[in-house]
């Protein structure tokens, strides 16, 4: 059904564990967020601002509204998650903020698109792009390569038009072959790096690499209601899973299990699998069949049924699954 | 310094690893997000709509926000929390609602203060009153008695003004002798019960009594941030601490060792100790005297030294920090 | 090129000298804005709080507004102007409101699409329809029948969905044979009556049927910029052409104009012309010839080229543009 | 009573009826708005965005939008209009931004109480000031000389804080002595130029001195419902009043019409009477008595009864309403 039904790998609930002893600063004055900062930016081999917050949709909308203003909009697939499927938040926290849907397969912006759109005329009856959220890898499970994105945001930055990357998945795109080093070099301004998806308990690291952009960030976070008091508890699954990779581990993992599911699918695919999702062409009344069988799935925004594999999901619930859809077919 | 630089209590943790098994429907739609709502409206006797919350702040402002159209005002305290440390988040989740700050000794608002605020003529240039904001415990640790907090409610409720109980430190009012059961025929119409401040990792519960105000909750929670997609791990604390009255328990701990600080302080006490809080008046270079003997603490907004109690508070480490507080007299 | 070129009509401008005598009470409270309300109120037989306002684009947003919640979306025709072009200011005014584009022939909702939308599941990862937004006469020049706009604010009442209905050029509508005593029987609850493009100097009346939706009407207003100081200068270019129909008979004026165009126009149509727009199909060379004629346009959202008539339009001006149409062709 | 119960000045309205003939482009791309800003920048002796606006309220909050983000304060007179009489439209359009109000004798901000304001430590719980708003006159006829003025100004920018200059009686200062020329060379960033209590119909002159301020500034004013379609009769009366310094003779005479009434004045002055108003102690019972013998006047913040002169202000009303208070007395 979805990466967010699974439990919390048993490194980051380690990590967790071995933050919890002890007082600490709080409001991410402890060791623990200095440490997990230091590991993201390591991992990213960039310097940056890097906070811990609670939701990603919240550190997307937060991002968007750092790089606009409310009379401006944001560029986006028209399924991103901040597009579709964040309630309106980053119109919210960016006090009314734009949003401009582009097409494009398989979630990856097409480029033509986004061309016309950054060429369109500005004028002050219409909110003009401030800002281009890319997601990686996106909604249908396709992973940009890094030439791809660079095409992509290269065209935005000619416009100064700044560039947010939503990594509710990015270790599932990493895992996939996506060079993580390469989103500061590519011009990326602020990157969302999901933990949840990944298989921590709720948390998401904010990154800013333009540091103009994190002017008073701590009363940004505020404000919005995402500077936790104890912040150590976000922070302290980061390590878990990035000291020792664990959570590239369980990346591999998912997108593994999502290949043996395509493998096994007696239904069409809709979409490469290139990570951790697997997307369908599945009509209603077989999709009802497939849940009253015990197999949750969702319908997407493009008309596909939606398979989507974790660090937890095993072998064997993917063999069963794929005995269930080949029995029900 | 804070009860926020506390660890979390063994049955929270306890609660947090029980839930991480299996499974479950994300967005509060599973099982332990409904037993945690369930325990607490066992623990307030009343029927109400409970979510699980990251953020107190954010529960404060959603809660202001969704009693308040922005052309209102907020009542509160003049040294609320909501007031004085948020950065403006009623501010910010409110577009623009303001906030009317009160005075009253301890914490407490004034009678007459909020009665002179009431009659306050109405017209098109101010923001007139839309909600009053309590805090029990206050902040300066003292704990009202249900009749007063009735006699300010009452008031409030009779110029149609509603009602915003801030319970990020209700468990210490509640070991201090304060009824929870009193809270909804007192007639508050949204209570924040503060997770983090009682021994839990980040989780706040937002209890709206009045259904009217739930009006599309999930969204308004999703489009602020706070609907958390893994929520369990937020509902799960509340389980563990309920569950067998650990929470009480704890906060009864805090408190009797703010008793115990109190009984053996050499500075003069600004407020009585009711709960876990104790303030003192101490002049800025033995405080700094303090901070090099090694003890943290803060200076707070009526000029007082803060001492903060927690669950996690020693006897052993109550007697040290008096013992270094009479040496640095 | 559009309404808004012309300059004011005679009898308004009357009006305001007329109101230009002596001191009177400012923010609404003189006798101007009464007159002005009241005339509202005959005009369209119904009781009402009527205010006078500077923008349209304001009025359309603060009523939106004042009809959702800002996790909540307005249903509104996809060319709507609401919609596209007042650069997100529904969504500035409402805190990030959504908006549901809706297709329909001509400017006018289609019932199927509308009833499709108003049937989506109501779930908290969208903003569902809180308000609805119709036009009349259409951005396409369309005019509504009260049985036609009857029926789309029947369905959506029928889901709670508050009415909002754009008068913009509600007078030509009215000239065209639409009844504005229908207006409030048919469930619409905010009404905006154009006077700027009905020939007035900047001003709008802003009509409120639900009075539960006034609540703090002025506060509003003022928060959001909208409650003049010098409010007889709104009011009373109302007065000067509602006092003797002056209004409907420049309104049924630029329809002919518009009829008369139409009538010579060697272009096809692209919409009915029912009131004073005249839309048609023509190449962009085409239209830069004619701009190098002398004579300026728009080319609409739906591709057409629009030549928008006023009250101020002569016969002659449409006869030498039908000249110069005719030879550039 | 208030200078905005007057008429409109003959040479504003001559104005405004030269302006209303023929086509001209809308959304302020008329030669009239061109002409009014080059009088505007002459007057100013700088160059700078001018834009011309309905409210003096939304010109104010859309200038301290610009100039702050939402996590940011405005520093303020704490009887400044912006502060208390604009229903929180500061925090409306800024989304949440915070005002310190400031002390200081007659309206003017005290250097001192700045100079702590600014000394404030800056972090993340509390909404830091991004600009200073200066008004002047002030709210109570004082008129800040530009070395005052500067000293103020900074001390904010050697802060990095902007500065905002509401001027909605700035032309009664600049009767008084103060010298317009001075504002920009100051370290001004927006100057608001108020026409409409200088004599005109509601209009205000948005000037942005600093042009990164003016970033997309139309679409910020449009999304703020202030970017008026015929931006012509925004502009017009500015012609009519500025080309000939009509508004000055208009200013000067409202000055010493408040001069003659101070002269006769029967109660003690709670104000130097530098420009229109005239600010006495006079208890509520005595304030009644004036009312029933015809004069309206009203109670003002700091407990005045303020009486408010304007270019209509007869010597013979003055001499009446001085008559009045004697015998009242």
């Amino acid at each position: 059904m979805s990466d967010n039904t699974a439990p919390v790998a048993p490194e980051a609930m380690a990590g967790l564990l071995a933050a919890n002893s002890g007082f600490v600063t709080s409001y991410g004055g402890d060791p623990f967020t200095a440490r997990a900062a230091d590991l993201i930016r390591q991992m990213l081999d960039a310097d940056a601002e890097v906070r811990f917050v609670a939701s990603g949709t919240a550190a997307n909308a937060v991002a968007l509204a750092a790089l606009c203003r409310p009379f401006e909009s944001v560029l986006a697939h028209e399924h991103a998650h901040a597009a579709t499927d964040e309630t309106g938040a980053p119109g919210f926290f960016g006090h009314g903020l734009g949003m401009i849907p582009l097409p494009g397969a398989h979630g990856r912006i097409e480029a033509d698109a986004l061309a016309a759109a950054l060429a369109q005329p500005q004028n002050g009856h219409v909110q003009s792009p401030g800002a281009i959220s890319l997601t990686n890898a996106t909604e249908y499970g396709a992973v940009y390569s890094a030439p791809a994105l660079g095409g992509l945001i290269g065209a935005a930055k000619a416009k100064d038009v700044g560039v947010h990357l939503d990594g509710a998945r990015i270790f599932n795109a990493a895992a996939a072959g996506f060079d993580l080093v390469a989103i500061r070099p590519l011009g990326v301004d602020i990157l969302v790096v999901g933990g949840t998806k990944a298989g921590m308990p709720p948390t998401e690291a904010l990154v800013i690499f333009d540091r103009k952009l994190a002017h008073r960030l701590d009363a940004r976070l505020k404000q919005s209601g995402q500077l936790p008091s104890k912040g150590r508890f976000y922070a302290a699954p980061f390590i878990g899973m990035l000291e020792d990779g664990a959570v590239l581990r369980h990346a591999a993992h998912a997108n593994a299990m999502a290949a043996r599911l395509a493998a096994a699918m007696p239904f069409a695919l809709n979409h490469p699998v290139e990570s951790s999702g697997v997307f369908v062409d599945m009509d209603e009344s077989t999709r009802l069949r497939l849940e009253a069988a015990g197999w949750a799935s969702s319908r997407f925004l493009d008309g596909s049924v939606r398979f989507m594999c974790s660090w937890a999901t095993t072998p064997q619930a993917v063999d069963e699954l794929a005995e269930a859809l080949n029995s029900i077919r």
